[in-house]
């Protein structure tokens, strides 16, 4: 049987690493699973995001998942060390190989992340960027508003691109050169992220990264799978009108929606 | 012993209610439950409000609670007549008689309603309002960024004002009179919204509609109470340090809030 892929997320920005992961590997089956009913995750406490990370990924065990990605950062900033003791399949996140490419690619050693509360706070990148490399400075920044615009469906207008640029004006202050785009939705913010940045700003979409990551993995241990990827299944614990016109904002249309029964 | 009056909401917005209850009725003791675990209500379905409703309203009972005030309107949009038929204890919501005032009010009959996604399409205040006025003609409109606008603490900037005014123009176009703020966060912005509503609109604060229908109530029933009101209690499902600043923001300091312990 085909190695199945399972993603989870708070809710459905985790899709941007699905559309990464399918470029990659289209043929590999899929699970995913948007903690719907529970999103944003960006809010809440360490506590909180602990036991809703480890749920969250024990339904996709249980649904046939074989490695686990967590896709969002606020659950990677939290639990990742727990799902790794916890579970016992392989786990992805988002962090770490945006750590990897972002210390790759900084050239003055100044680097700029933006995220939800709960990512900045938890200071990860600050904490896993360092260790890695000497001198560098990371200036954390928060944008809880982000989001809310994404889903609002408000990608480039004008106020959008007004808040984009005060949340990066302090980065620029501090003269970054590459900025990691630490939450699920910006993605879909790229253009006007990357112009508010300044252009000589290159950006770390960590959807890329952990999707390479995977592809890297699955390779190594001969797993890539050469299936038509049609039987890749989307959970959501809670789903509404407005969830459905999301994920077209993130997949496009055609994907169905199950409700997952999730305790 | 006196009478306790409980009142629950998605998260700290309801603290918009419980300030007005404050004013109008200082010695009555209080409990407070904000659900911050699982907060906002605003993008979820109908049977999680509904859960999640009951859930909330049982443990301001098994905290002592005599009458249950629902600040939250996705949750009274949702859940009313589920907890009316459930609890034992009388239920306050902050639809049906800010319904009433808008009534009062309008001369041209025609009234805005905004709120959150949730709240709008219930068409609550739709179906409530034409029953009770006939040939009225109620324009609803979703805001979903003002609740993350209010919690970012932008509550007067330019951005906001912007964002107020796109929310806005729709509704100025119908020619609206009065306008309901449905959602809790949004007394916040009244200075803005009243602007940008234009002069002549009246504005209808739930908060304060809700506080007095509850007033009315125990003046009616002889159970105001003379104490204090220092022994109320605040409690959240889930506290992080943020949660204590947008607290801040609605009551000023010295609110301590406890953690609830809640399955």
């Amino acid at each position: 049987m085909d190695f199945k892929v399972g993603v989870f997320d708070s809710g459905i920005g985790g899709l941007s690493v699905v559309r990464e992961i399918k470029r990659l590997m289209p043929g590999q089956p899929l699970i995913y699973f948007g903690d719907t009913a529970r999103t944003p995750y960006g809010p809440k406490s360490l506590e909180i995001l602990r036991r809703y990370a480890l749920q969250d990924a024990k339904f996709l065990i249980q649904q046939g998942a074989s490695l686990v990605v967590i896709a969002c950062h606020s659950a990677a900033s939290a639990a990742t060390g727990l799902l790794e003791s916890e579970l016992a399949v392989p786990v992805f996140e988002v962090v770490t190989p945006s750590v990897a490419q972002a210390i790759t690619l900084t050239r003055n050693f100044r680097i700029g992340v933006i995220g939800t509360r709960a990512t900045i706070s938890s200071r990860i990148y600050d904490r896993l960027i360092p260790e890695r490399l000497k001198n560098v400075r990371v200036f954390g920044r928060a944008c809880p508003l982000l989001v809310p615009l994404v889903e609002e469906g408000w990608i480039n207008n004008r106020e959008t691109r007004m808040i984009v640029k005060r949340y990066l004006r302090p980065l620029r202050e501090k003269q970054i050169d590459t900025l990691v785009l630490g939450c699920t939705h910006y993605p879909l913010l790229k253009r006007v992220i990357m112009e508010k940045a300044g252009k000589r700003v290159k950006i770390v979409d960590p959807s890329e990264e952990v999707a390479r990551a995977v592809h890297g993995f699955l390779k190594g241990k001969g797993l890539l799978a050469e299936g038509s990827g049609d039987n890749d299944r989307f959970f959501v614990s809670d789903l509404t009108s407005n969830t459905q016109t999301i994920v077209e904002r993130f997949m496009g249309k055609g994907i169905k929606l199950e409700k997952a029964v999730f305790s």
